[in-house]
């Protein structure tokens, strides 16, 4: 039988590890000395330790993991989202190794994990990007200011190895561009080892829209709807939902075809998130994510399919069950993201989880790994469950989510739960459409600085 | 704002609570000295004692749930299912008591819980019933050989005010019927103060299949669709799903159209459950629910309405939000009751939960009241928890099911959980169409005795 190393903890472990059990796999989840003793773990087939609390030292160690697969026979390793997940190195040691990554192949990981490679091939494929030149800067002040002329102010300036909103720089008139651009060198050098630069249009108020996409070894790709992740502070999502808002859906159509025939292209295999800025009736792709998303089970909720069983499916060599013809997009979902944090400092807050009630009833999800005594590490992201509603439409959608939240219980760690309470009940999302600025503005008013 | 006293306890009471919040009501729930300190009690607006451990001292006393809404405020009372909830004589006395009870009118539920009446007027309304006459049997000896004679052998006799599978009597031959007659009304008189007999035609391997209906105060009445429930042990439902296997749909719909017909016909309001047997392409009514079903899940995992929502709205003298065009049928629901019970002699199995882990993630709902911690006191129905699963295909339901299962863990009490798995996998219901003799056989044979 097929065994499954999960390459990762917390409730993307036991999402993955559910859907081993689906599929009928054999399943060994791996543990940092922190995790050791976490519920989910007596749930998977096998168990083992891979080294000490700091990631660096188990869950990013490489060594450590392909060590783990061989002692305990597995042939396929699932990273999930965060750690590992898009590390091409890791990819290629995998491979090397002789083992299965669920994933897409190490060079394609690599392109795309690569903004400069990533947007050249996408505007090969056809997919629309942010206007901007698709090679990194010239060292010439006056070429970099006329390439700033022609895209028009504002502009913005991104290391090309950077990610996660680390390394960008606005630039609004031309004035400013000569220092812009040297401190966003610099940092460019110091934080990503690559001082490549490439600068695009700033757009003002945009909503973060992506496309999912899953592609199998036979040449079929498939586009499984958008999210709208527009709610977001300091780059980090808070709730997602699909479909996106106010969209024309023609015009989302001819995005998602674009980026499926994309995938062909570029020869992508795996589940992968296409990620666009939208702004006045226009997509603008910004980076491609070679793995799970965070944010899966809204699409999950609304296609009725369950996305990691097929990650698991297409990466062992079996051709997609669906045509893009079969899919169906089914009411509306939203999720909230819960984290251990203090829903003022927004500090994190490791402990014990004291007592845990969870939401549930007609259309609720919640994917969390804890229960109650269940402790919250400080080493990891503290993201500890996800609340997810499912309705016939968004305003159905929201109000079970509401009432979900208004249910939830967690003691022992402070929790966001009174930030997304707030969040719910707040009219522009409620309206549906805000942009990625739209937390941060709501956050920094003094009305709402104490929810 | 409106206050809902919810007259039950356990995982339906948290069900009610959570509709409540979806609509933004107020809610009370009442407890007994045995559920004092149980944790969903935290989660209503207002949590109060009703008396002692034994049911009729607490969940049954009518008295005591009057006076306890009188005290909170409350204007409606859902009864749940079980205790009150088919008991006219406390629809009767909320009515009196200027309430309104979440239920059909105090005659309706009358008419329908005698057996004789409710056939009556199933008949009139064109619902098929099981052959046999549709007034109480005569005392004539010679009278009631030849009714018997004239629908067929083998033929049932049932006690008119019985139901739940108690005072009934199979006859197989002219020869025994005499004896069984007597005992029957013997029977009758002593349980269920009522002498009255009738008898229809005794059907050999029939399948279970309910309609669900819910009507409003303006003449609109619906049906949800289907469900089997087929899969019973001593009358007692243990797995259910929608639809129902191997039935022609045109059929389905016609009855289906019958029963929201008869719905009006009979002035009923509320959800509501037909149900049939059904062989050899034939429906026969058997009896109607007048409340909320334990399985009403499945039906709302392919509908994707919440019932118990619109339960309340239709009390509340809201109309009906969709109309019977409007309504989804979407894959295919399959719901496990999971019950404190020893898995070899069913005895319930009541104590402390010291720990509790659920299964989730795609298609998985679970519905229960418990955490761990929690106790499952002996006083009432040892049903815990249900989970049900949802997929496009039957088989994809069962495969979800199958893996939910295997990932619950409950300890503290013995649960049916190990014959669920098993019948889960047992080849006759992934064939699907079993009969309701089905279970009690598979129990039966030597190589299943230990599951």
């Amino acid at each position: 039988m097929t065994t499954v190393l999960i390459a990762n903890r917390g409730e993307i472990a036991l999402r993955i590890l559910r859907a081993t059990k689906r599929l009928g796999l054999r399943s060994v989840c791996v543990f940092s000395d922190a995790d050791r003793g976490a519920p989910y773990l007596a749930l998977a087939d096998q168990a083992i330790c891979i080294g000490p609390a700091p990631a660096a030292k188990s869950y990013l160690n490489i060594p450590a993991l392909l060590q783990a697969a061989q002692i305990t026979g597995a042939t396929m390793i699932h990273p999930g989202y965060g750690f590992l997940a898009e590390r091409a190195d890791f990819a290629q040691a995998v491979a090397e190794a002789g083992l299965i990554l669920v994933g897409p192949p190490a060079d394609v990981m690599r392109m795309m994990g690569d903004k400069v490679l990533a947007k050249r091939a996408m505007l090969a494929a056809g997919v629309p990007c942010v206007p901007g030149p698709s090679s990194v800067l010239p060292d010439d002040p006056e070429q970099i200011a006329q390439l700033a002329d022609d895209i028009g102010y504002p502009v913005i300036l991104k290391a090309a190895g950077g990610g996660g909103g680390r390394g960008m720089r606005i630039v609004r008139t031309p004035a400013d561009l000569p220092e812009a651009f040297m401190l966003t060198r610099q940092e460019a050098q110091r934080f990503f080892g690559n001082p490549d630069i490439y600068m695009e249009k700033f757009l003002q108020r945009p909503r973060h829209v992506e496309i999912q996409v899953i592609a199998d070894h036979f040449g079929n790709a498939l586009w499984l709807g958008e999210r709208d992740c527009s709610m977001q502070r300091r780059h980090q999502k808070v709730i997602e939902e699909a479909p996106a808002p106010h969209i024309d859906r023609d015009l989302i159509a001819a995005i998602g075809a674009r980026c499926a025939k994309a995938c062909q292209d570029i020869g992508y295999t795996g589940a992968g998130t296409f990620e666009f800025l939208y702004e006045d009736g226009a997509f603008y792709f910004i980076e491609m994510n070679t793995r799970i998303q965070v944010e899966h089970p809204v699409t999950e909720l609304i296609t009725g399919l369950d996305i990691v069983a097929l990650q698991i499916d297409v990466a062992r060599g079996l051709p997609l069950p669906v045509q893009q013809s079969d899919l169906v997009s089914a009411g509306h979902a939203i999720e909230c993201r819960i984290n251990a944090e203090d829903p003022a400092t927004f500090a994190p807050s490791p402990g014990q989880i004291t007592y845990l009630h969870l939401p549930g009833g007609p259309g609720i999800r919640v994917d969390t790994h804890l229960v109650s005594g269940a402790e919250v590490p400080a080493h990891y992201d503290s993201m500890i469950a996800k609340v997810i509603a499912h309705g016939a439409t968004r305003d159905e959608a929201l109000a079970r989510l509401r009432a979900a939240l208004g249910e939830m219980q967690v003691q022992g760690v402070a929790t966001n739960l009174p930030l997304q309470r707030a969040l719910l009940s707040e009219t522009d999302f409620a309206a549906g459409g805000v942009s990625i600025h739209h937390l941060e503005h709501w956050l920094s008013t003094r009305e709402n600085a104490h929810v």
